[in-house]
């Protein structure tokens, strides 16, 4: 049998005190606003009764609830652990807590998810599944709950976003090709709908025209999605149209992967017939075999910044959108070779 | 600017019906209670005012929320979104959400997550963090949360459980070396604080018993978590304290992949010089070199049983507490050769 609750009146009729200065010294927040000696005195006699304060009720009277939901397209993706484990470090330095929520790619699955969030007036939410043009932010901004994107971001930003430098490392996953001698070379193309597949494919573009190669030259497979299987399927398609390809330059650490489940197949050899370089550095990509190539992202910095623009919103600075754009770095290890 | 929230009241009377019968079909479980063409009228005129019901306001009056917490001991170790995943797919047939957090391994932290938890009026809570005798246990029980421990439990268990049989997997795996003809087998021991840990050095033991080894001649080197770190440290220790040694079984894949990391430092060839085997079959450890041989456990199919006794018990079937074992499989792969 559970013994009857202590609730907030029945404590600060044992303290001898008024009712709210009980509520003032149990928030974090407004602690402050009680004398030291007071403080003390309730914070132990709420400890020694198990009281805590029912934060569902308060977040009905305060309108804040301490909780930032963060919504993952796909947790089985080892780019966003990282990701979550950043927010969270943040967070947590503020009393906050990230509800994470796994909403997967579809839009009317994701709306029912945030809809599920902010019903539990959740005070902000990060997105991890932002696309392009995303129908989610629409009815984010609409709701009014603060917002920030992170990994993907908006064409025309409408909220603050932290991202890879997506040009930046697709400079430095060309030059790597080029340096060793490669010119067939295909990108793997992420999903066209998501800033990631996007940006980086008009990252590919450009850092080849820089080298003069005209844009009608250029070797591109689509990929409906990052997955390893995709990338198997882009890898046959893309060396059965371009058989004397040399070098693939894959969208991202997942598809790389599954270029190596293709030329497995073919029977053909990484590095020695094709060299492959990804996109992430995510957790294992150093063990597989060839130790994967790849433009290292900074998921974790990536996560502590998102967290940060949010707190920072929550605390009512006026600050306007922005972009937070992290510089990726090249990790190179034995699935990229001399052409 | 916001336009004015509709409310279920001003909803009512568009409608020009009572309040309760707006409240009764915009929960799934009451709108039965409501004719099929008033129900109708009712969600056509509340989806074009975009009225959603105050969930928290509801949760207060109800006592039910539909969230379901989930608390993670490490969002980065592999083995833990494929069961995020099956408790998803189950816990959403039933329009329940699973909140995931990822609490860590320290009962203080927990001891926060889980009342930030409660204190949103969760329904139920699985536990993936549950040590063998675990205070967190103790004050969810306290507190009259239904309760379910995932992948881990209790030494007596006093929740339901879905684990892996800790047992067939040893056999399975200690099987396969000696078949192999190793005997000088190290096994490398997870955390004992953890069932995974404690019953898999217990499974060990059993099975170089059945096999006439006495318990004073096996070979055990503990690891203080299961992290590729750790592996690293507790292989080094091991082939220091047993050179001979010519087979390491790893408490985990994380700690399989640490002796990877060993054997390399160290110079040694795996198979050839040293055969390793895990515990998971967690994604990518297929795509390692040597790729892992490893005891394939049911996650995701762990995370659906988890998920169907939850749902059980809310829906106050009495069915008592159980332990649900899913059986393990040998994959054998390139790690593991003849002596």
């Amino acid at each position: 049998m559970q013994q009857k609750k202590m609730t907030l009146k029945g404590l600060a009729q044992i303290l001898g005190v008024h009712p709210s200065t009980v509520g003032r010294v149990m928030d974090p927040e407004t602690r402050h606003m009680v004398g030291e000696e007071v403080a003390q005195r309730v914070l132990k006699e709420a400890a020694k009764h198990g009281y805590r304060p029912n934060k569902i009720a308060a977040a009905l009277r305060t309108r804040r609830s301490n909780l930032v939901g963060v919504m993952l397209p796909d947790i089985t993706n080892p780019v966003f652990p990282p990701i979550v484990l950043g927010i969270e470090d943040e967070l947590r330095k503020q009393g906050y807590l990230a509800l994470v929520t796994n909403a997967g790619e579809n839009p009317e699955q994701q709306r029912f998810v945030v809809d599920q969030l902010l019903a539990r007036q959740v005070d902000a939410i990060i997105l991890a599944t932002a696309t392009r043009d995303d129908p989610i932010i629409s009815h984010c901004l609409q709701e009014q709950v603060a917002l920030v994107t992170v990994n993907r971001s908006e064409d025309v930003s409408r909220v603050s976003s932290v991202v890879n430098d997506e040009f930046a490392g697709m400079r430095l996953a060309v030059g790597h090709l080029l340096t060793l001698g490669h010119s067939q070379i295909v990108h793997l193309v992420g999903p066209q709908n998501l800033s990631t597949g996007y940006l980086r494919r008009e990252g590919f573009v450009a850092a080849m025209a820089a080298q003069g190669v005209a844009a009608s030259e250029l070797r591109m497979v689509e990929c409906a999605s990052y997955t390893r299987e995709a990338g198997m399927a882009a890898c046959c398609e893309a060396l059965a149209r371009y058989p004397d390809t040399t070098a693939i330059l894959a969208g991202n650490d997942l598809l790389a992967l599954g270029c190596y489940d293709a030329l497995a197949e073919m029977g053909k050899r990484c590095p020695d017939d094709v060299s492959v370089i990804g996109h992430n550095d995510m957790p294992f990509v150093d063990m597989v075999n060839p130790a994967l190539t790849t433009v290292r992202i900074s998921h974790h910095a990536m996560g502590v910044q998102a967290a940060q623009l949010i707190l920072r919103r929550l605390q009512q600075e006026d600050m306007g959108q922005m972009e937070i754009r992290l510089k990726p770095e090249l990790v190179v290890r034995g699935s990229t070779a001399p052409r």
